[in-house]
């Protein structure tokens, strides 16, 4: 029986990371995964999405040229080139995290991991035949498309006409019509890019808003850039059953039949805490997700659970962070997470991202705090880019402690611009460091500087 | 005779946001300018170059599309459209200034200045046919491409031949060649547009790199990107002399005529020193600038030089900087400025940014240095988004005080990604702080993370 330092359960973001960092720090790993190297993000999720998304954008910009002195006449999309492109990076990107994982000496088996329990000598796992035991061991399970029981919902994701996101990402052709039932980041982001490569969009959204915990104005924003993609949005609406081609919806008591020619269910995502022996482990769960800490430790020492089967974020950045956070309480180091610094994003067009809390919350939270809202437009290299762009920066800060400690940020490259806010919040920098960066020029992260001198602080 | 407390002569950055920040505060403000509201930056410089980029960096995304599925025949650029915007995005962001001028109560006299000495109420300056007089002088008066001595330079610019970045931004059609005398930051943006554009360009360049004071690889990195939208670079090579349709060149002794239709001399920028009654306050200067200490002051108290005419940076975030820096020592405030963390941007295709020191430099400056160097495709946004992309990442650690020093980026959002890096800098955080941050996924801000953990430290 070989025995290990660590085994780690699920090769996706949190677990080849946790896989990783345990190699590098000199434990003897095992990498136990069934399906794909990678997970859900490389392989069904973010980083297809992004690669879809990319081309739809270059599309979307091609067609909208006009604006910035350029033609191009007939710009189309070829969905099987996109999809062929999808599958080229995926496959590069494993390729590099089998690499990064032989270099880090990690033991990888690509089969299914059974626990068998826990003994003196610690945990029994069994995959491909043989028996693995180990002191630790790390569930980085991850997490499936939630399947509501709607009426006609098994029997048509059964035929193909109701799919989720996974099989979304492998169709061979851009459906006419495409009815998303969830407004949220996933669903969203599939809309824009079948929206933009030529599907008519309706998405259906059970609560009164789209983009999760997005902040109002900023999902106005992305809500009308949506619109004049010719995207429909019906809020307040719930899917009540599904037949072919067709998805009837409640909207307060109002049906309504929507015809389409394919439908997305993604409402959610449930962690996945079954099938791979985690009962033999006595491990209290908590809403359908495994119950852990700060360090990502369950009730059980040595047993640790990291990213979307522990339920607490569903982000790959959780998943990575949670890796090191669980490698490094292996190896005796306390390293919370500090989730007021948790950054989400959205990548519709404009693309959104947002840290830390709102003003609303912040008061909710007894915080003095105070708000700025600024349109995009006052940087500089924003309009330089952005022919009539939408775009805002909401900025939030403590009155009393004089630091920031939320921003949303719509339009440029908000994605990587939010990092430099969740710097700013994480170390509570005051309003005087704050003002005397010196933000290179012209960027749209002067926005950010922009913000900073226009609170009254 | 109207009397301020504090007079601006130059409404570029440095001087429109000292004028701004005066105002805010509470002094009585007056902003003299004898051209342009916005300066250089505005009008002539940073945001019209950039405003040509999008549309030519829009034409080359477009023309590369196969790679991504994207298909767009025959994508032409129509420069006149492409100037026409730029004259529109130029005056809405002039206006925004102004604007933002009234909000401060700043008084704006749109004329030239003429300093008449100082006495015992303060300094006197002539606009307008009025004379006024405030306690503080604030110099934001710019600089101007330098025309250096050379044979027939003098002629050729008269004739339109060669033209100076001001001329060559306003010229009404795309040149079928164009060789640029310079190979600094101007030169190999304007590089990028007209050989996006259509041109055949050539670069001279008279030291043995391009890019000025970027890394030698990331230099590299960049030239090849150059040479692969079409430029010639020759290297170690002078311009000796123009002619109409020629520009004689000589690289170590053996000379060379360059045929093209217009040539571009961008060798540097020369402080605006004379002309507007400097002579009469006796302020010392040095290398043709104004000289000041860290405040911006020069050695006579209550006047202040700020922006490319004290020579420090010439650069239009290091103007802005020193407006707040001259303010707040008007107001009793010490502010002084951070060198280390002045960034640097480059807007080619890819464009690069960097900050703070190199290994060499570090070294040089005896700090046990060590640097990391990625490739950009480390971040899975960055495959997702580039097709063949050749982006490097290169962070320089104290390995001692185990703190970030250094950094260049070459491809992706580089200069908007750079802040992230300089705040690293700046606020000397520990290496372990810097690993425990949670980057949003896919980011290319990613590839800053993998640089930490990457770092032998």
């Amino acid at each position: 029986m070989a025995a290990y330092d660590v085994i780690v359960i699920g090769a996706g973001p949190g677990g080849y990371l946790a896989a990783e960092r345990a190699g590098q720090s000199g434990l003897k790993t095992l990498l136990i995964e069934k399906q794909h190297i990678g997970g859900t993000c490389l392989n069904e999720g973010c980083i297809p999405t992004k690669t879809l998304l990319r081309s739809a954008k270059l599309l979307h910009a091609a067609r909208g040229s006009k604006a910035y002195g350029v033609s191009c006449e007939g710009a189309a999309i070829d969905h099987a080139a996109v999809v062929e492109r999808k599958r080229a990076v995926t496959a590069s990107l494993v390729a590099g995290v089998k690499g990064s994982l032989r270099a880090s000496r990690v033991k990888t088996v690509e089969a299914e991991a059974l626990i068998r329990g826990q003994d003196a000598e610690g945990f029994n796992v069994e995959a491909a035949g043989e028996t693995f035991k180990s002191r630790y061991l790390i569930l980085a399970t991850g997490s499936r498309p939630i399947v509501p029981g709607i009426e006609g919902l098994q029997e048509a994701l059964a035929e193909g006409f109701v799919l989720t996101s996974t099989e979304l990402l492998e169709i061979d052709r851009i459906p006419s019509s495409l009815c998303i039932v969830g407004g949220g980041v996933i669903g969203l982001e599939m809309a824009t890019y079948f929206a933009m490569a030529g599907s008519r969009v309706e998405i259906i959204e059970a609560s009164s808003k789209v983009a999760g915990s997005l902040d109002g104005e900023a999902t106005a924003v992305i809500q009308k850039s949506c619109e004049q993609l010719g995207m429909s949005f019906h809020l307040n609406t719930r899917a009540v059953s599904f037949e072919t081609g067709k998805v009837k919806v409640d909207c307060d008591g109002k049906q309504e039949e929507i015809e389409c020619e394919k439908a997305l269910i993604c409402i959610g995502r449930a962690a996945n805490i079954e099938g791979y022996g985690l009962e033999t482990l006595h491990v209290p769960t908590e809403k359908g997700a495994i119950k852990v800490d700060e360090h990502c430790m369950t009730g059980m020492p040595g047993l640790y659970a990291i990213g979307d089967c522990n339920g607490q974020g569903m982000l790959a950045h959780v998943a990575y962070r949670q890796a090191e956070i669980a490698v490094n309480h292996i190896n005796g180091k306390n390293d919370p997470m500090r989730w007021a610094v948790v950054p989400s994003l959205v990548h519709t067009e404009p693309e959104a991202a947002f840290v830390g809390q709102t003003v609303e919350e912040a008061k909710a939270n007894g915080i003095d705090a105070i708000g700025v809202k600024l349109s995009m437009n006052y940087s500089g290299l924003y309009q330089a880019e952005n022919a009539n762009g939408q775009g805002i920066m909401k900025v939030v800060f403590d009155r009393k402690k004089r630091t920031m400690i939320g921003a949303v940020i719509v339009g440029g490259p908000a994605s990587e611009l939010i990092t430099i806010c969740s710097m700013m919040i994480d170390n509570e920098l005051p309003v005087d460091r704050m003002k005397s960066y010196v933000f290179p020029h012209p960027t749209c992260a002067e926005i950010i500087r922009e913000a900073i001198f226009a609170a009254k602080l």
